[in-house]
Order: C-alpha cells, then sequence, then structure tokens
C-alpha cells in the first residue's frame, strides 16, 4: 500500500497495481508514509475494510443506489445492472458510485476506485459495523476529510473534474416514448404541444426509429425523411434525441459490424473471437470501449445521425444488458432437455424456472470475454463498471471530432465516476409507483454528491401504468432536476401531459410552464454548482447542521435558494414540511400566481391542493424567474422576475452564458449581482449587469421579514 | 334484477341466478321495487357499474390490496393470487373482499357478493369515475346506507355475521420460518425463547414438518416424537400449529389420496377425471372444498393432528396456487422446442421466457376444471374466489366435529368475505420491505372493514432479508394487530427476535413483553368489536369527522382507547403525529416506562428513538395492562394497571372469557366496569366486577387534563 498526497485534505492509498479507471483527475505523485486511516483494511484474496460506525453516525452517498439519503441499515453492490424491477431489496441498480462520506464521530469521505464489483454493508449484518468486500487486490482508495459535509464533497468533486454540461435547450421538458414508431407519429406530438402551449424542447426517440434494431441506422421505412423531420421540428424548438444501444448487430452487409470486424473493435471471448452476445437486434458484438481505437471508431459513428440535425443522444443497455450469451442459450436447452425426461418435481420445477430466468445478464457470461486495453486483455467481469462510462466517454469524444465547441445532450443509463465528465445520467428502467417518486426523490442528492449534476428520472415512470395524481405529482418533483424528460414503456398506459383529463392536461402544463419560468434560476445554480465543484440538488444537511435537517429525507434544497417538499402520496392534500429557519413559502398554482406566506423556523402542516405546489425561498435568498415559451429558444429574457425574501441582506448571482458553446470553460459568462437590502421602511436594490445583454429589467418583489410586500422595477 | 328489503338500510339487488357464496347471513327474503342506487347498472354479457365521484369523495375497504386506506387512484382485481411479490403496480393479493364504502357527497356501502373476478376502476382510467366490472351476470350486490362510515361498517358487519374468534392464547406472540426442519429445531427455538424470556405462545411449521409434503402427514425421520414434543412444548405454553396445503399428493398407498378417490372428493376437469396440478408435494389433486361431502371430509382429516395435541393451524396455497398442470408443462414442452429450432431473435426470447413463467397460476388451468356443488358442475373460475375460504369452513366444520365447544386457531392465506366466520387470515407472502410495514399499517382498517378481525401480516417479512431496525419498527407495529407472527422463507435471514445484536433482542423482547401486558385491553377490545359488530382496527376517520383526520394514513385507532403512530422508515428517530383531540402519549421503552406527555389537539412532531414506540390514549379514554410472562397461560390478572387520560369522566368496560370454549357465544363472559371522574382536587374511580375471578386489584393512574398524576389502588 502507498499513500499519496493529493491535497492537505485528501490522500489517496494505492494497493497493488490498480486498474486505471480515469475517475479521478488528480491523483497526486507525491508518496508518502502514513497509515490506513479510519477504516481497519484487510488485504488477502480480497480487500475487505471495516469501521465501527456510532450510534448516531450518518452515511451518505452511493450515488443511484436504493434506499435513503442516509444509507445506513442496509447492503449495496456496485455492479452495474439492468433490472428493471426497483423493490427495495435490489442491492445494484445501474450505475456504479463508490463515494460515500460518514458524518458522525468521524466526519470522513471514502472513494473506492475500484472498476468491479464492491460491496457496502452499512450496518446490515451488524448494525454498528460499516463493512466493505472490494473483489479483487489492485485498488486505489481517497479518504477526504474536512470541516463539514459541504467542504468534503467539494474537495472530492475538485479531484475528479467538473461535470458534464448540457446545451441550456436540455433544461427544457423532454418527451420519451418506446413506442412511437414513425417519424409521423413524433410529429404528431410534437404538434400536440405545440397546440395545446405546453413546453417542449427534446423528443427521445427509443429503439423504435432504428432499422432492426441497428445502432446509427435509421428505418426508411418509418423515418424517411428524418432529415427534414429534424429541421422542421428544431424550427419550433425541438430536437429529436436518439437511443444507442452498446450491442451492435451481427449482420453482413451492415456497415457498423463490418468495420468493427475489420478493425477488430469488438470485445472478445476466450479463443479472440469477437464475443456474441443477444440483446434487442438478436445475435450482437459489444464494441470495447476500453479500447482507445474502438472508443473513436464509435464516437464517430455519431455523425451520421449529427449530419441529419441531431443534436442530443442517450447510451442505453450499456452496462452491457444480456439477454443471453450463445453458451447459455445452448445449457439452457440442454437442462430443459434433461428436466422433459423427468416427472417435475419441485426442485427440477423450479429449476426450469431458473434455468430460463438466469439467462438474462448472467454473471458467468459477463466472466467470458474480454477488452483489449493498453494494459493487455483484460476480463470483463474485472472493468465491468466502467464499460458504460466509457461508452458515454466514445461518445463525448466522437462530438468532440465533429464540433469542439458544441454541446451535445448526452446522457446514459450505465455509469461510474468519471463519466459524469462526459455526459449526465438517467436513473433506469424505474416504474410506475409512488415509490419510485420517493427514490428519485432521494437519490438526487446522492448523484449530486458523486458528480452526476445533470440527472433526472423517467418522470411518471418507466415500467407499469401511471395513474393521473402520480403524473401530477411526478411532474411537480422532476421540474427541480436538470433532466426533466417522461419516458414510458412499450405497452404501458400514455403519460404525455394531455394522455389525461383536461383538469390533469392544464396542472401539469402549468408545473412545465413553472420549468421554463424558472430556467434562467435553474440554470445559473447548476452552472455556478459545475463552476464551483458543489452540488445542485443537496439534501437539507449539506446547509443546515441541527439534528433535524440531518435526518429529512423528503425536502430538498434546489440550488442556493431554495428548498422543496413534495408531495409523494396518493390522495395526499398536503404534508409536514419541517423548515430549518424562517423561509418564505410560494405556494405554486402557475409561475403568475402570488400566494406567499412566511413559515417561521420549525414544524408545520402545509395544505397543498392537487393543483398546486409549494417552493420555499430561503431566508435572504431570492428566486429568478423569466417567463415561459413553447421552447427555450422562445424565451425572452428583457424582463425577469426576482421574488426575495429578505429579513436585511440578500445578495444572488445571476450566472448565465451562451447555453450552447463550450466557451463557458474559458471563463465567457455573463452574471447580473444583485444585491437587496431591507431596513425599517427602506429598501435599497442594487443590480450590477456584467455582460448580460438579454436581460433589460428586473421586476423585483420583496417580501421583508415582517411580510410586508415590496414591489420595485429596476432597469439594467 | 330483484330487490330485498334486509333493514330499513340495506338492501340486496339480486341479477339473475347467483351462485351462494353464503358471504351474507340475512339476505333478506322481502322483494319490494325499487331501482338500483347511485351507481349507473349495464346488465350485458357482464355487469358494468358507474359512479361520478366528486373531486372529494373518497373510498374505503376492498380488505387485502395494495395501495392506502383511501382505495382513489387505483385499479384493484379481486381474484385470489398466489403471487409473492406484492410490487406497488399488483391488482390482486390473496383475498377478495368485495366491500367498500364511498364518503362524500353520498355515503353508502356496496358490497358485490360475486365469487370470481370483479375489477375496481378507482378513477384510475377516468378520474372521477368508479368503475365496477363484475364477469358475469349472476350476482347479489347489497347496498348500505347510514348516517356515517361508522354505522355502514356496523350494518355490513351486522349481516356478514360475527367474525370467528380463535382461543385466546393466539393474542401471544407466535414465530414461525419456513425451514425449521426437525422437531428438535422447533425445541430448540422454544427453549431459546424461554432461556432468554421472551415470551411465545405459539411455533408455526411449515411444509418442512411433512411426509414429502403430504398433507397431513408427518416426516417420521424430522417429526418422530410429534406427539410427545407437543405435549412438552404445551407445558410450557407453546402450541405447535402445522400448515395443511389445498392440494393432495398423488400417490398410490397415501390414505388421503386412496380416500380422496374412492369418495369422489376431488375437483374434476372436463372429463370427469381428478384434475392433475402440480405444487410442492409434485402431482396433486385438489380437494373438492365446493362440495359439502369432500368439504366434510377434508374437514376430519385435521383429528389425526389434533390427536397428537394440535390446537392450531394454517390453511395456505388455497387461492390455489398452481405451479404447473398437466397440459401446460406438455404446452410449454411443445413451444420450448419449436423455439429451439429457431434462432431466437427479441421476439421468440421472451416467449421462451413468458412461456415458462406463465406456467405459474394460468389463468387456463382455473378454466380447466370444476366443482360438484349442490346446483350441479361449476367451473372453477366461475367460482375461484370462495375456493379458499371453503377450505376454512372445511376445517372449521372438521373442528366442530371433534370438539363443538373448543376454539381452535386457524388462519388461511386466500379469503373471501364469509370465511371471517371460519377462521382468520394473514396477509400472505409479503417482503422484508420497509414498504410492507406501510402495506401492513395501511390493510389493517381495510381487513377489519370487511369482517377480518384476526388478522396480521408476516412481521419481519416473508420474502427477502431483513435488516435489523426493520424488525424493531415491524414489532412495534405487530404487537397492535390480533394475530403476531412473525414468519420468513428459506434461503432468507434469520429474523426471530434473538437472530440480531444483544440491543436490537432487548428491544424486541421488550416490545414483544408490551404486547402481552396490553393483552387484556387488546383482548377485551376484539371481543367486544366481534359481539357489537365494529372494527378493531380503525382509521383515524371512523371516529373523527375533522379533514385531516379522513386523509391521515399512517396512524391507526387500536380498540376504542388508543392511537398508534409507528415509525416505518429506516434510519427516523421521529415522526409526525396528527391529533385531532388532546391525547395523553405514552413513550414506551418496556411495560413500566412512565414517559407521559399531553399533546394538544393539532400537529406535532414527536421524537422516538429505535427503543421506543409512541401510544397515544385518546380523551376520557383508559388503557388496561398486565404483567408480561412466557405465555399466555403464565399471565397472572391478579393486579391490572390502569393509564387513564381523564379531563373529566372516563369509562371502560373490561371484557374477559375464559378464551378456549365458544361460551361467550352464549353470552358467558365476565366484565369490569370501571367509571373514573376527576374534578379538581377531588377524583373519583368506580370499578365493578361482574364476575371476573382472577382480577382482585387495579393499579390506577389518573393522568388529568392539566398534567397532574393521580396514583389509585382499587380493590375488588
Amino acid at each position: 500500500m502507498r499513500k499519496y498526497y493529493i491535497t492537505e485534505k485528501i490522500s489517496r492509498y494505492e494497493i497493488g497495481n490498480p486498474i486505471e479507471t480515469e475517475a479521478v483527475i488528480n491523483k497526486g505523485d507525491k508518496n508518502y508514509p502514513g497509515d490506513f486511516k479510519y477504516f481497519n483494511i484487510e488485504i488477502g484474496n480480497e480487500i475487505n475494510l471495516n469501521y465501527k460506525m456510532n450510534k448516531d453516525d450518518k452515511v451518505y452517498g452511493l450515488g443511484q443506489n436504493m434506499r435513503g439519503i442516509n444509507k445506513r441499515g442496509y447492503i449495496y453492490e456496485s455492479f452495474c445492472s439492468d433490472d428493471p424491477c426497483h423493490t427495495p431489496e435490489k442491492k445494484s441498480l445501474y450505475g456504479a458510485h463508490n463515494f460515500f462520506i460518514i458524518e458522525g464521530s468521524n466526519t470522513f469521505g471514502m472513494f473506492i476506485d475500484f472498476p468491479s464489483k464492491v460491496t457496502f454493508d452499512v450496518g446490515y449484518n451488524v448494525r454498528s459495523n460499516f463493512h466493505i468486500n472490494i473483489e479483487g487486490t489492485d485498488t486505489n482508495i481517497y479518504i477526504i476529510e474536512g470541516e463539514s459535509l459541504k467542504e468534503i464533497v467539494h474537495e472530492f468533486l475538485k479531484i475528479i473534474g467538473k461535470s458534464y454540461v448540457p446545451p441550456k435547450w436540455a433544461f427544457g421538458y423532454i418527451q420519451s416514448r418506446w413506442g412511437y414508431k414513425t417519424g409521423n407519429e413524433v410529429e404528431e406530438i410534437a404538434n400536440k404541444f405545440i397546440e395545446k402551449g405546453i413546453p417542449l424542447d427534446g423528443i427521445c426517440l427509443d429503439l423504435d426509429y432504428m432499422d432492426d434494431y441497428k445502432d446509427f441506422s435509421l428505418s426508411e421505412e418509418r423515418f424517411s425523411d428524418f432529415s427534414s423531420l429534424n429541421k422542421r421540428l428544431k424550427e419550433n424548438g425541438i430536437k429529436i434525441i436518439p437511443i444507442i444501444d452498446a450491442g451492435v448487430k451481427i449482420e453482413e452487409g451492415y456497415d457498423i459490424y463490418e468495420e468493427g470486424i475489420r478493425g477488430n473493435y469488438f470485445a472478445v471471448d476466450k479463443n479472440n473471437n469477437p464475443f456474441v452476445a443477444a440483446v434487442w437486434p438478436g445475435k450482437v458484438h459489444f464494441p470495447d470501449f476500453l479500447n482507445k481505437d474502438a472508443r473513436l471508431w464509435f464516437g464517430r459513428k455519431y455523425k451520421g445521425l449529427i449530419d441529419n440535425g441531431v443534436e442530443g443522444f442517450w447510451n442505453d443497455m450499456n452496462e452491457p444488458a444480456i439477454f443471453y450469451s450463445e453458451g447459455g442459450i445452448e445449457e439452457a436447452y440442454r437442462n430443459i432437455d434433461e428436466l422433459k425426461k423427468l416427472e417435475l418435481n419441485v426442485d427440477s420445477f423450479f429449476k426450469l424456472m431458473d434455468t430460463v430466468n438466469n439467462l438474462k445478464n448472467n454473471v458467468n457470461d459477463y466472466k467470458s470475454f474480454y477488452h483489449k486495453t493498453e494494459n493487455g486483455l483484460v476480463n470483463h467481469y474485472d472493468v465491468h463498471n466502467i464499460y458504460g462510462y466509457n461508452m458515454t466517454k466514445a461518445a463525448s469524444e466522437g462530438f468532440d471530432t465533429i464540433d469542439e465547441n458544441k454541446r451535445f445532450l448526452l446522457f446514459s443509463r450505465a455509469s461510474y465516476i468519471g463519466a459524469h465528465r462526459y455526459g449526465g445520467i438517467w436513473t433506469g428502467d424505474n416504474s410506475s409507483w409512488w415509490e419510485h417518486i420517493v427514490l428519485n426523490m432521494k437519490m438526487m442528492p446522492s448523484l449530486n454528491m458523486c458528480g452526476f449534476l445533470y440527472s433526472g428520472a423517467d418522470t411518471c415512470g418507466f415500467g407499469s401504468n401511471i395513474d393521473p395524481e402520480l403524473a401530477i405529482r411526478w411532474n411537480q418533483l422532476s421540474i427541480f432536476t436538470p433532466l426533466y424528460r417522461n419516458h414510458s414503456a412499450l405497452g404501458t398506459k400514455d403519460q404525455e401531459p394531455f394522455a389525461f383529463d383536461l383538469e390533469v392536461e392544464k396542472i401539469i402544463k402549468n408545473t412545465i410552464r413553472f420549468r421554463y419560468a424558472i430556467i434562467p434560476y435553474l440554470y445559473s445554480e447548476f452552472m455556478k454548482a459545475v463552476n464551483n465543484s458543489d452540488m445542485f440538488i443537496k439534501q437539507l444537511g449539506i446547509e443546515y447542521q441541527d439534528k433535524l435537517s440531518k435526518e429529512v429525507e423528503d425536502q430538498l434544497l434546489i440550488g442556493d435558494s431554495i428548498m422543496i417538499a413534495p408531495i409523494y402520496e396518493p390522495n395526499k392534500r398536503g404534508r409536514y414540511v419541517y423548515t430549518p429557519e424562517d423561509m418564505l413559502l410560494w405556494k405554486v398554482k402557475d409561475h403568475t400566481s402570488k400566494d406567499f406566506e412566511i413559515i417561521k423556523k420549525g414544524h408545520n402542516y402545509i395544505d397543498i391542493d392537487i393543483n398546486e405546489f409549494s417552493v420555499f425561498i430561503r431566508k435572504n435568498k431570492m428566486l429568478v424567474l423569466g417567463e415561459p415559451a413553447q421552447s427555450t429558444k422562445d424565451i425572452n429574457s428583457e424582463t425577469l422576475n426576482i421574488i426575495a425574501f429578505v429579513e436585511n441582506e440578500a445578495e444572488y448571482t445571476l450566472y448565465d452564458d451562451d447555453g450552447i458553446s463550450n466557451d463557458y470553460k474559458k471563463g465567457i459568462n455573463s452574471s447580473i449581482d444583485i444585491t437587496i437590502s431591507v431596513d425599517r421602511d427602506k429598501h435599497n436594490i442594487n443590480a450590477v449587469n456584467k455582460g448580460n445583454l438579454e436581460v433589460k429589467r428586473l421586476n423585483v418583489t420583496i417580501i421583508t421579514g415582517e411580510g410586508k410586500i415590496i414591489s420595485d422595477v429596476v432597469n439594467l
């Protein structure tokens, strides 16, 4: 074990000969002596770590996982998994995010940079013991110290590098469905949004658009005029966002397949033949994303669709999901033939069930193929968690070769820390369950903590059938997540905003329009979080240090100014809300409503009808809103509205930039610095415009600590 | 459609020629004219009912189902289903309980007495519409009117007949596990409870005890001295409770099978041969519980185990569950052979999956066998929901032939209203999920409303692996349900009270001991609910009429005196509680703790540590406690403790009876009438003992409205 110094607060412990994941961009090169801290570490055939937790210690992080913000009491496995049934006992989802923080008698963070399976038993088998098992002997482990949760997260986000930033339009509403079968159908959907005045910035294409599920292909029959379709939709600000799957169909004459074979770009089996698995297209090879040449090759393939006008993609099935392998199905048939000879009893019956049900995503398949990395042949299982990550990287690198200064929308299903620099993620194939609003809500801060700022869940749920009230409540949550996509599976009930009755449609329309109204705020806060290496969506305990703020899991801070308290149960017309300080409650029916109330620090029951949701503006903070529009491109920011809750003085910096280029990385942006102070009968508003050419006027509404409402206009 | 008068408040509408389910004991025979009320009814090939709900209408009931106490917003199917994965989208569980109440602009109850599939779309497809589909044209429908929820429930419970009453020991703690493989293991478990001083009244035997899963058999190898085992355990107050499955193994020489064949006691296929299905024993026949002779035959078979000392049973797999049928498996193999010839693609791959996964509980199998009822041959599908009910009835009738005046413990998995007169139910194969504490909590009042007073969930969850905190919290809830059984599936983590660390063990021990301390209260309240045709576990909205009481779903009333507010989320150390009137909060660490606090009407945040739970004593009500003991037989009731929250005057009647016989049906019981009044500095306690020979002394603790604590002793 070698210890490296990164900063005063961060050490890296290198054990054995770790595989380079590139999760961390500042690994430190100064070797210095020192023992492993906090956890007791045992290195044998595997690495085991143990930490004795105190009664009140809390554990945060681990990104995409089941359960709460505080991860104590359960066991989690980092192993990217395609499992669409997110029941509470699941230990793995699609992402593998090995960063966590313990807050308590010791407060520190730890990142296990290991690309295969890691198990985190957070007081599950033994309540007081945090046990980590690393399935290997070669790893980097980072320990991050700091005075507070906030500082530790900040330090961690600094060493893993800044978050991916999508184009600004990706903060608009995105409609998706597995089952939009033709270009006409897509256009009809788009037109329905326009007719009904429901804002829309993108429509995702699922598998349906492809020719026989072939990556980068287009069904000639169903999407014949794809290029002009893109053009027509983009005139209305609507971008088409196609899916790209990991597996490449094996088919003579299919260019991608043939190029892949010629270039040796596919992962191989033990005989050095391209590994064969079956997924949506039938039999496929998997591009060897861990191989630099293969990655570059695949990345450049996005160009075909981009040349047709596409500006965003989602990468799917990249855990990679495997329906079955050639070896797997042969063995299954052999087993079934044996079983057929028997009079089935309980054991043999369950064996029949298992034989078929274990075909999918079988670990033996993951162990039977290899990647040709710079350091030689590596078994897939040993790098399983960075496969999807490197598909994201492939796409991102590909985009750079096409237009280095253009932002493309990109989000992925599988991920690992490091992938956050190349794309966003969605939280995978959830269900239309009320429990999954809860999961969505609780997962967001954990994802942010692990670097995935541009993220969100399939709004209204992917699997199962939606009920109308769930649709309303889920939209009321998702308007606060950077990725705001409504997506559903083939065969499930429609869940577009207009799939319900007119009252529901109106409520969801107003909700989406509110989202568009707060884009100036969301974008500003998101970009500041990216640039400052901070979280965008935070649990209360990041900003408030009182006991209860550390325990609350059903309220979130969105950026620096606001707190939300979603309704996540059916038939509820109100809920309890904890306010760790005085806050201004805004009950929103639509972005123009003016229903303000000062809520004192403490416990509150807040009535919330089905057609409204609550926004809490923190003390001495302000929220910035513009006017909604049909799409982000139509947003007129000449006048912005400020709602400020000011006991004495509030400051806000409204960040903005061009929203389309990477110039922000060079520090090219604008800001408006706003200071509002209130003192008895006087108020003072000071606004300094640093380069924002759009905004001409601020309509300021100040609610003072005593509840006085002051309206003022500032011309810039 | 013929309308019958039952009472002023209750009408029966007879449509076509309904199958007699015997759900209702007072069907009324006075035919009188009148239209169908409230719902619009259409009778065609099926019956469809529609009701326009107002915005604030609430819908309660439907017994064993997913979702909340208010059933609005989802769709439910009454079709007894063996499906152990209770995810939120499931429409059917094990029971079919077709009674509901709408409370709102109209307030009325309805019972659809139809033994096959009924679908209740409670504003799912159209938010304002309650649509009921009855898959047939012959049914009885009851409409129950009344001034209040409480009155409607009461009227309904009166016409369906009084609840089954178990022996009093069945209010003790019951330990269960699929996987107690031998008599020795069972005795070890029992001894461990005794050693550790954890109360115990019963141990359930799952499949393991049988010889090759044969009903009424005993494994000679593993349970060789069953009779003496029973005797030894019963000396310590511990009863063995074996499982009985619906299916009878086909095996030459097996007496039950041979008798069944000889007597024509099995359900038959279309060729009048006994229908063959496969379940745990391999191939089985299903006793024709809808045939009176078969029912009597099967019922008498319980005698063998009873002669060995058994006093309680649980009936399982009686939906009936079917792993596969002969025809089903043959067809599956044929399909697989066809698929084998193909290069699998997506469609054929999913067909392979479906082929195997659709073997279980396939509706085609339910449609392919018949019952020989008094009214001729009836297809199973048409009476599916009363099959398990009639197994319960078979057992109960059998018990009567053995000892008519003895109470046996009996609970079933499948059920239909009517079965509540013959046995209790447990809520089936739930999981060790926090979501299933919530489900347990919300289901209890719905079950009570449908007549199933003796009921409870598998505490700590059947499937999946428990975490220690979930074990604590679930026990803290289950101590208030009449059936309090901890049960788990083969292969899951142990979840007996001593399966965790010593601190957890101590907490759970104190929790179970508290249960034993409140048995005098629970039994008294349970019996009064039975005798008065009332609910035992109620949602707040039954007793309180304010708006929020109608909405609260995470607090329950247990009997007449107390309210509980369980903790049902991990890592929570407190929760919000709504008190619709002033209440006395008792924070319980153990039954001797004295941590009382008056909570004013309104909203409260209550700190609750992991080793405590809350009990709220209602205003002018009292709670009665005794001393815990190792088993109910050791409970010494010479001295009882009363905790009374008295603003002015509280009355309580403590019911008791012998707890073992059916004499209570003849009105043979005892009571102690207690009246406590408080007036400034005076208090007055009046206790009249009507035949209770055990209780000699009442230790009374009065907490007055002003928080004054008065202790007094009353000798009886």
